[in-house]
């Protein structure tokens, strides 16, 4: 891949992705973008891997894949039946990767998204704490080497608050990588929850530095970019200073919808006009990296 | 009250607030702090109201009430014991303020925070969406007109996505309060949901204008204020050209603590070193607006 390639997550446009949308790959090659993050496929989702692979080689597309876990999926759960398919699951991410080509797995591989899983915070013990950062440790360590000895690279994703208690702040995953320390665990971070849990998105660039492997360019309430409150020029310019040359990634599904209680947090269907404006986050992103390159 | 008190959430020091705490006024007082947002006391939390309002009276503290809603007292519910508990709870907390002395109720007073109440996003219909929209106007008219008779007003808050899915943005809130259009709702709003919510805090606060009747000004991660990338001078200069001279309150609650592990949502005690924190925080706030308000 060159400098910094830009993508976007194939739940964007649909959810889930199966064989029936593989027509997508060349819309999203000609609105410019070079590589697609691809929900890892469940099983039962209709996707033909090596169909899929020969149509991203057609389009010229890369893929990186984002994990897709769960409390019933989770390394650190204090069940064993859970942690074990955590594992298994991640195994599974890793054979996803290898049959697609892809390096790069990120997400919240620790296992336990909340919200969207339908568990509220949990008041956990100090020594409950303790035995949970263990579980973490020691299962990305496991999960790290195995995707090392495959030439691959699992991203670990701090989410904010809301969506995890695990791992919150970009503080918090540098301390975890550099515990790890393996080169099959890296850091993937997206603004959209450092704007919710880090004091500053610049200093925690520049902090994490070349321990990023994927990076996600989303705006503070998850719109088109640009639409929000995103510093995109600072954060741009902190990505340059610590030569992050990897991929960034778009995530723009908010939805253009303000009714009245509608519930944002879930997944809903595209937009019908979203086709130019991905096509203007992706130019507005590209020109801030080009033009903050310039001398 | 004088222009802009600057108050603080009574949580930030204890939960729940019992009689055995008055004691904390004069620190609060001592502080700096005009008047204290305290939760709305349940029936068992065994605090003595009348001992309270000669508690705050004798530290020429006022008071500003947060109500507590939940998905079984809602007046949104789509349940009807529910609404009713709702309702009943909303006229309580008028009580409640009428014996404190109290004028605004604040918070997600229509009903359903999600994350704290356990319950993940629920994929409504179109349908459904309406009619809870429907019973949000209906249930806050009546509500706004009982706050009315009594001169008292409830300032209806939007919270983040994670917390519920009835009102999430500052351009949802305005509609709302306008289609209920009585003095007796007014608009509550937190730059920590706005910061997630809204494309620009400065432009909300002024689309926003003489609706809002009550603010808290929170850092990005809710540390202590000045600690995160809340643009303070902007909003504060937003605050000022809307003339906005009602309370703004503080709830720096995120304690100081970056443990892995650590489930952020969740309240826990104080930092030990709180106080010269809250102080600082207090005089940031306080020198924004003054200097802010200078030719």
């Amino acid at each position: 891949m060159a400098a910094n390639p830009i993508g976007i997550i194939s739940m964007q446009f649909v959810r889930p992705f199966t064989d029936q949308h593989l027509a997508l790959l060349a819309q999203i090659r000609e609105l410019g973008f070079e590589f697609i993050e691809l929900l890892v496929p469940e099983p039962e989702d209709r996707l033909d891997l090596r169909e899929l692979r020969k149509c991203l080689e057609v389009n010229q597309l890369d893929v990186l894949l984002a994990a897709r876990v769960n409390l019933q999926r989770s390394i650190c759960s204090e069940d064993e039946t859970n942690q074990k398919t955590g594992h298994a699951y991640l195994k599974y991410c890793l054979k996803v990767a290898n049959e697609l080509g892809a390096k790069i797995i990120g997400g919240p591989i620790y296992g336990e998204p909340l919200v969207f899983a339908g568990r509220a915070p949990y008041p956990w013990t100090a020594e409950e704490m303790n035995r949970r950062a263990e579980r973490m440790i020691e299962g990305l360590s496991v999960a790290a080497e195995a995707a090392r000895i495959e030439g691959k690279i699992f991203a670990v994703e701090p989410l904010n608050r809301f969506e995890t208690d695990l791992l919150n702040t970009t503080n918090q995953a540098i301390e975890l990588v550099d515990l790890v320390n393996n080169d099959g665990l890296g850091l993937l971070l997206d603004t959209f929850h450092m704007n919710m849990e880090d004091a500053s998105l610049v200093e925690s660039i520049k902090k994490a530095g070349s321990r990023i492997v994927h990076f996600q360019a989303n705006e503070n309430h998850r719109g088109y970019l640009g639409s929000g409150s995103l510093p995109l020029k600072d954060v741009i310019r902190a990505l340059r200073e610590i030569q992050y040359d990897g991929p960034i990634s778009l995530e723009p599904f908010r939805r253009n919808d303000e009714r009245l209680a509608l519930p944002i947090a879930h997944w809903r269907q595209p937009d019908k006009d979203q086709l130019p404006k991905l096509q203007d986050s992706l130019q507005l992103i590209r020109s801030t990296l080009n033009s903050s390159g310039q001398e």
